[in-house]
């Protein structure tokens, strides 16, 4: 039966399977649980967006749609833009998408495929990874350098995997998994290289409003680019509003890429349902109060996760300047996967295995802390006693 | 400023606009036009659908959830071929895609990429083209032969265009835009052809239900196929249950390809939203009763427009046997796209030039049966009249 399997495409069979399945299917049973695996919150989405896509369907626009988005979503885009970076683009660079992964995969059949290389800082959230290889690009990952005070990104090492074959630069801001957050200066230099070789900069920057200095949000490609420069921008409604389950984002592009940006929509899902697109518009236009309320939840999962991997020496982590995870590793535990299914095991604890995002991600485990404090302090008292207990090898 | 279009992927810039869109921004603003050109009905989703993705949203299943789909929903499609086919296949090979149109862009990565090609009878719905090109595969188009009895496919003349680049057999039928149906020979040969050569099946099967013979349905794959043959079966909920702007599909795949599947799902869109596909779930099981209704509207739409198609020697089509379109052309008028404009102007009529659908339709118009009796009396009226007064050359 294996013949059905070799007469695939190459690139289809040789697509990975998420690294972090394996553990969770190995805990799916396990009483008195607390996953922190997924890159979600706890949350359902609330009220108000539910009820703008009820709206919606009872007035029927049930029907297709404009397959750039609806112009109201469009234009609160531009506004979203705006507001948050002082600057007007205007509604027209904007396209809604079927989830921000499918903003990346559009991004990626904009400027890459066979032959081509898109390079990439890792530890990284592997479906980028995974998603110019089966279009047929090799995705090159560059080490960021882990030390306890943060997360590094050289540029020039960056820009040392670079070759002819190179047609973009992947960069995820603030990272899933690291919480490391390219500053300013960095964005500006890594832009200045583009610019200077002619390639482009998928700018991933889903965990935008998660950052945890104090400031609004994480510096961005918007920041020291110009509207026509060579970024493709994605985002998701998945993380700010709670909407993880509703697959809907946005990609961002020089406007001159309209008519090939919805061409790819066309023939890829032919749109989003438009009711999906009223709840996406009530939470651009009325989420901040929500949002505000996820930033603060957050950042006070972030302390009590840190309290628990500050109680034990052996927890070897980078405080994350952004996103929503902590990322540690454990002396004396170098194996990640048989680490998280330990844990599992032996603390009740669920969290995802460093090595699923990459071998620079191999050792560590990634804890997702947008969660209610109930949960987290319990998974936080259960690692700090298994460490005492049962992690000592 | 083609500066940008320049360094984007060649065949991402190289995908074809929609050839329908050119004349429906031509009708925007015309008043009082009934609009028949696109592939969809005039009535919204049923309530009973709607509810059942409210019930849903209010239980707060709005985060990530099964990326082949939820387990029932898989259950009914296999109840439904089962019910439709007499075959019991399992739910293992039913995989729920965001649009059928996101099938069939799975179904091409599965078997298709850079330097393989699909051969496909044409005139066809240009999207599977586009979305096979767009991943670096060749569509190679063979042309139906159009006679005033019915448009026929030969397999050999298919056949014989494939080559050792050749992948996989595409095959719409019931066919957009022709109203061909492939009889079950047809379908044994092209299958046995397929298995002798290693060749994969693109089976697009989404206009199955829509049949003008008195039997209950088109012949399918699955009548001749075993489950293990190199068949992927790509359908949607869009046109059985008028969910066009829900985007919900499915595909149908041996189960031993489960997993390659699921990526290609993991890494596009991530899967569907749990609420649209208990809203699916509930066309299933509850929705033959209003299909019933949607099958003898299309009827009876056919009758009226046949009936104008008639009333006139100069317009020149095959009744279709099945799908929800005319597809005719005109004496004297070679040039759908500007006959496709007069329409608009003249006769207050929005059709879709036969261009759209590839060298093999052009000199043809599409026109879209699926509405109310009222609409298409008048487009009727309106197309009788006007071959008498203006339509002279």
């Amino acid at each position: 039966m294996t013949e059905l399997l070799d007469s695939l495409r190459a690139e289809a069979r040789a697509a990975p399977e998420s690294g972090i399945v394996e553990v969770v299917t190995f805990g799916r049973d396990h009483p008195d649980l607390v996953p922190l695996w997924v890159g979600e919150g706890d949350l359902p989405t609330p009220d108000f967006i539910k009820r703008a896509a009820e709206a919606s369907l009872a007035r029927g626009e049930t029907f297709y749609t404009y397959q750039r988005g609806i112009p109201p979503l469009r234009e609160a885009l531009a506004a979203y833009t705006h507001a948050q970076f002082g600057k007007d683009w205007g509604a027209e660079r904007h396209f809604v998408t079927g989830s921000g992964m499918q903003a990346i995969q559009i991004a990626i059949d904009l400027v890459a495929g066979a032959g081509d290389e898109i390079v990439y800082p890792a530890p990284a959230w592997p479906n980028f990874a995974a998603a110019a290889e089966i279009g047929g690009a090799r995705a090159v990952a560059v080490p960021l350098d882990f030390a306890e005070d943060g997360w590094r990104l050289d540029p020039e090492r960056l820009l040392a995997a670079v070759t002819p074959r190179t047609r973009a630069i992947y960069l995820n801001s603030p990272s899933n998994p690291t919480g490391f957050v390219a500053d300013r200066d960095t964005l500006a230099a890594l832009l200045e290289a583009a610019r200077a070789r002619g390639m482009w900069i998928i700018a991933d920057e889903v965990y935008s409003r998660f950052v945890y200095d104090g400031t609004a949000r994480a510096p961005s490609f918007v920041d020291v680019a110009e509207p026509d420069d060579r970024v493709l921008y994605v985002n998701t409604f998945s993380k700010n509003w709670a909407m993880t389950g509703w697959r809907v984002g946005w990609l961002s592009a020089p406007p001159e890429l309209a008519q090939a940006v919805e061409n790819l929509i066309q023939y890829s899902t032919s749109g989003v349902a438009e009711f999906l697109q009223h709840a996406a518009l009530a939470a651009l236009r009325d989420g901040e109060p929500f949002l505000a309320e996820q930033q603060a939840r957050a950042a006070r999962g972030l302390a009590i996760v840190r309290a628990a991997l500050d109680s034990d020496a052996r927890f070897r982590y980078a405080a994350p300047s952004g996103a929503f995870y902590a990322f540690f590793r454990v002396d004396g535990h170098p194996d990640c996967r048989a680490l998280a299914k330990r844990l599992v095991s032996e603390a009740g604890v669920g969290l995802a295995p460093g090595s699923a995002f990459g071998a620079a991600g191999a050792g560590f485990l990634r804890l997702c802390f947008a969660r209610g404090e109930a949960d987290l302090t319990r998974a936080a008292e259960r690692l700090s006693r298994w460490i005492r207990v049962d992690g000592l090898v």
